[in-house]
């Protein structure tokens, strides 16, 4: 559990006190149906549930003697009983209760962390319908490339974790599986309508398992934890460019009273951003270690646990603030759109090259003699520091196809804009009205 | 490209004379959809689709002069055609061509793969039920626990394998994703209509894209292949338990000729279970890899393309190789049902515990009670070497509550094996007519 | 912080409370040297000293405004001094507390899993000796080659545990290392002597660094520690697989008291060493996040230190609780020699297959001819049940070559065994005064 | 084995046929040292050493028979041989040859690797003292911080590639260890001298040994190159960030006749330098495949061969490709001092905020007090454009404490330059006679 780095109520969902409260839904669920099917007698069960109490401190100190801690579990609150409590856990082995147990605790992380994403495409979708038509420079491997808007990233962004969403529906749905068919799988002391039952009380789905729900499940899903992180780092690394003192053109929000440095007062650093990048680091190795644990041997061993005690907690707690804090940061970025206009001038025309090209292409040219010519006007425009337009019509060859006025038209902005609507309909997300005037 | 471990079709798909291929059909399927919009001639479509030649040899040639892949092949080919060669690439950028095409290989590699994933389905569908009763010990932790039937473990098996496609259809879906939108992803010299009709006609979806297919879809799909991957070794490294000296219940197939050790003649080893073991390993791997290149910078760098070069084609065929080995074990592997009938009654009885944990439960005895008197005769029969009922029946305690032959009938291997069927049920396989007989 | 899996003193050295003790030792230390370089007054750094005071909760407190917190400490703790501790933090960046505290901590670590180290070997080398002759069958692909000693094993893991120290003393080495070099680490408001003299007194190391110490250092030291897990997995896996009931040729100690399964009151199971298997998956995620902390941008960015909050902590943690979990293990493991007799028995002298084939080949049949008979007659000796040597010397092509008598002292285990020194000495142990009678 | 980018050497250290030379190489060894102990007849071991003929053909069309490599290649030598060729592979096991072999292979890549990396730390520290005392802004977080020298990156760089040296020498300790002691390690048919003198003569050393080498060695081989791969990254990494349109301080360099972009003909992008930072993600993930391979079975299994038939290949060639990479483009790129100096100047001064804030503290402010003042002057000079020391001397604070004159004094770039030899000097290099000036 990483206090730094949790946000409520995913905390909450993931200390020892939540843990022991879903074992004992699943303990007395099991309980109230094997009574109803007649195992157990039915003022048994009204005793379990009306008696049952447990203290972590009591389990603790029982699990030093047991070396195990659901016997310790039930143990303990089998004492509280009285009687009726040697009922508890009647049919079925620790991994019936544990695994589905943390099926509902996986299953509810995921909702929030659905929740989170959709808080995110709701700020990033209006990031993108604010700034659809404001005008920057694209880059491709960190080099000036065409223009675009600052809208056409936001829209990138906003269809990408629509994707992340997606996955998480997929993560889901692998792991809201409990299971109730005892210690090989085989229900030799408990009926398969049990798990059934149990299972639909509890919200979740059931299958063929072994002594443990299958692993590939929780393995896919934190895979699927680790390609949600990457987006999240692909996003805050696009910002953390923008925000380079050179660049400037989105800056992290600054708070009153903030300190950039401790040694050096002027500095604002993108450090929240940073931080996600780093965070993502590590949700990829616990998906490393969640494949790692598919191959268990046989019916089971239980060298998944102990990663699993880390890598479920740690997981979701730092992808859920980790999509927090992208959805906070993504709000409140300071957008400098007059710094992404002299950014944009300062390759003077140069990203109409491929304009140029393709005229020269429509006149006939090959394309290989095209992009020579305009090659060399672009280096001799950026050696010189000559406007691109300049460069060209004082080009020899160039200047015999077009004229001056003719070049400055296949530069204009308003062309590079103007399938923006487009980008945004791909992105699932419409642009009403407006347009690149 | 792995020689070794590679199958056909899939080698085939991965060569670089497949990869020009699939670029050539990516560029011209573009230029004849510009025809139909009236942007390049006619005649000239018709020219380049008839006159377009070129070789590996001379596009490699051209690349140590330009040093980039796509523009030699451009303009390669664009020669070999003449003056009409000039509309080729016609407003589109490399990636157009790249991650389009690179779409049309992970979509026919999983198409493979999938097909792969059903044959094994079937293979140990089949073994499945035929080994339905089959009985053997089941085992957590390499220690024996209470019987299942061989016919159980394949049909978790079969279970599996279902996620496994599942899962890759999951993939398919998010890499068949074409894209012809130009430089930065803005169709600035290309309508949005091209990328509709070209990637409709090669059979690929489409969607917003910066200058690449964004880069989160490679890595769930590579995710998902060492999802796959972790579940064929989980089945292999059961296979290669079960063939252990001291288990040898289920055996490797050992063909005529073959030899297992360069030392000692009278080896058998399991080295194709193995070695889909070590596949895995390198899968997981790639995924890691893949994930890294999900942050490229704005709209694209170039990082990603070395990783994919060599993750995507050894991925793809070291996966399709594993599933195919897979099929080819499970169907060949020698199954010894008498061996299995002797290792389980080498615990002579032990399993049964829990029936009598239980069983004194029923009888009022707190679960703690049963617990220890039942473990006490366990220990006493594992050391002593006596049958668990005569222990039992010798032990104090015990003897005061069941009669030797009560004990005798609660490990009745008929009882263990009653739910069959509902384990192959939820495994989704139907076990008709068949009973524990 | 990973409390069930954590011991003293490692756990001590990386709570919140002993990472500000750093802090402050080196704040300390700077301004100490600072005044013997006449930059503070005397007085003043004796004031320091002297009333310098501050609680986690002060801290945390300043640093939710600051958002800095090694501000938010060098504010409080100056607070606490009054005038004098204007001068606290002088000259000096945070990261020059943050690494140069680090690598206290890393130090102090890798010292404390050195001495765990040591421990290990104390133990297996005993181990080693201890069963220097006792003989059981080796095994390859989990398959019964030829025979070895209980006492070679432990040798071995003994010699791995040697290098698990001496790459225990590289990663110190790499990571012993601090900086006093001022916010790019240029010394531009502190004199590069400051620098080595705080060094010096803290006992480390120092180099060129930019505002960070170089953060390859931190990838090795962790990649070192992913490898000692390895090779605590390894030797964990060696004694699961000893514990198998089929094997159950060294058990995992079980404790008075002790309950193997919730269910099934006969189990015993391998679950501590089960444990160090899944921790080392951990471990490896570690290291993968730690080598993408290598390329910060620039003079640096913070991306690390988010990852480093957890990987540091919980991977020195997770690596000293493994080691002592390991050494008590091997120290109380139960040893079964009877058992191992009976294993070795029941190939019925198979392993003497490559005796034989030698034996042909120096009686001048080729290796080819001598191997196809070899196997022949330990394939039948297997499937019929008949020992090895019956099977020999009723072959009709091997009774021609060797009587049976001859045969049979082929396999003698003495000649087995007669080169353990040899494995010993190699191992770094001595083996005096025993032989194998 | 990955064509594009391999080189000479490397590239035929690693080829099917160099693989088989090694294991020829080896057998014969063990055929003469066994000779001279008498074991195989002295004109025997000429013959098998004048006649042995083999070819990859041979031996892959034998392999599909007897489907162990090894074997094969020991029949079809033995049989080019005649009747002396039965004492080939006499007395050892398939890993005595193929990990020998192996361990030849690993030592002279290696050595390869040590000499790539001499050759960048020539490179580097040219650059290194070339560019000395070329200022330019130092940059934290990619915000400008304090003023560097491109010299002092270098001189860092060529500081981490001697770490790298290290640490490939400790890697060679590592692997460069042969064994030659039968089938489990127990040198039951051959003598341990044997092995010795093999070793001596190939120059290996030799230890502890199952039937295979440990394979901790072989994963310790490959954290260390993963961590050397992340050490090219960091510095690739560094180059394109300097090579962005908007910093553009270093250019990769662009060959006459190449092109940068398919569509754009302005762009020259760093694809070379971004290369590299993709195949640093390939051998972070070889590594974590090397650490899967520790945990063998019992005296050996074979799951590390598949793995180890690609990582040793690759692995090695992509580094090798990545240094001579790297090499070659800190040998070529183009600098820009007078960008740097323009860059340098962008932050109107600002950078000297941390002089400011030291000078107030000198003076007798709280440190708390003077970041505050110093912090906003420096946000308000950002904001308004105004020159850092305008701002501050118009600041009615700040202007109470220090002039204009002494402001603009504590900003002197030859101040933040004065201790760039001590950098120097702690990074290894030597830096005679220059100056600031």
């Amino acid at each position: 559990m990483i206090e730094r780095y949790s946000r409520e109520p995913m905390r909450s969902l993931w200390t020892e006190q939540a843990r022991l409260e879903r074992w004992w839904q699943v303990e007395l669920c099991v309980a109230q149906v094997l009574a109803e099917q007649g195992v157990i007698p039915q003022e048994d069960v009204q005793e379990i549930a009306s008696r049952a109490r447990y203290t972590l401190e009591e389990i603790e100190q029982r699990e030093r003697e047991t070396r195990h801690d659901v016997l310790a579990f039930v143990e303990v609150v089998a004492r509280s009983v009285g009687p009726a409590g040697r009922w508890i856990h009647y049919g079925v082995t620790s991994s019936d209760i544990v695994d589905t147990a943390l099926a509902l605790q996986l299953r509810d992380s995921l909702e929030i962390l659905l929740r989170d994403v959709r808080e995110i495409r709701e700020v990033v979708g209006f990031q993108a319908r604010t700034y659809a038509w404001t005008p920057m420079i694209g880059r491709t491997h960190g080099v000036h490339a065409e223009p675009i808007t600052l809208g056409v990233k936001w829209a990138l962004c906003y269809d990408e974790f629509g994707r992340a969403e997606r996955r998480l529906q997929w993560a889901k749905e692998e792991v809201s599986v409990g299971k109730i068919s005892g210690a090989v799988g085989t229900y030799v002391h408990i009926d398969p309508e049990v798990e059934k039952k149990v299972c639909e009380r509890l919200g979740l789905r059931y299958g063929a398992s072994s002594q443990v729900v299958p692993r590939d499940r929780h393995a896919l899903c934190m895979s699927v934890l680790a390609t949600v992180a990457s987006t999240v780092e692909r996003w805050a690394m696009e910002l953390r460019h923008l925000h380079r003192t050179e660049v400037k053109e989105v800056l992290e929000s600054f708070a009153p009273g903030q300190k950039g440095s401790s040694a050096m007062p002027h500095k604002q650093n993108p450090v929240r951003l940073e931080r996600l990048c780093g965070l993502a680091r590590l949700l990829r190795g616990y998906a490393v270690a969640a494949w790692e644990n598919v191959p268990l041997w046989h019916e089971r061993d239980i060298s998944h646990s102990s990663v699993e005690r880390i890598i479920f907690p740690d997981g979701m707690i730092l992808l859920d603030f980790m999509l927090g804090e992208f959805a906070s940061l993504a709000r409140t970025v300071r957008v400098d759109p007059q710094r992404m206009k002299e950014n944009l001038e300062r390759s003077q025309g140069r990203y109409a090259s491929e304009a140029l090209l393709l005229e020269l292409v429509q006149r006939g040219l090959s394309r290989k003699e095209a992009y020579e010519i305009v090659q060399r006007v672009a280096f001799t425009s950026d050696s010189s520091g000559q406007p691109f337009w300049l460069a060209a019509s004082q080009d020899p060859v160039m200047s015999k196809w077009l004229s001056e006025a003719q070049l400055q038209k296949l530069g204009s902005l308003e062309g590079y804009l103007r399938h923006v609507p487009a980008v945004f309909q791909r992105a699932g997300l419409e642009l009403e009205g407006e347009n690149c005037s």
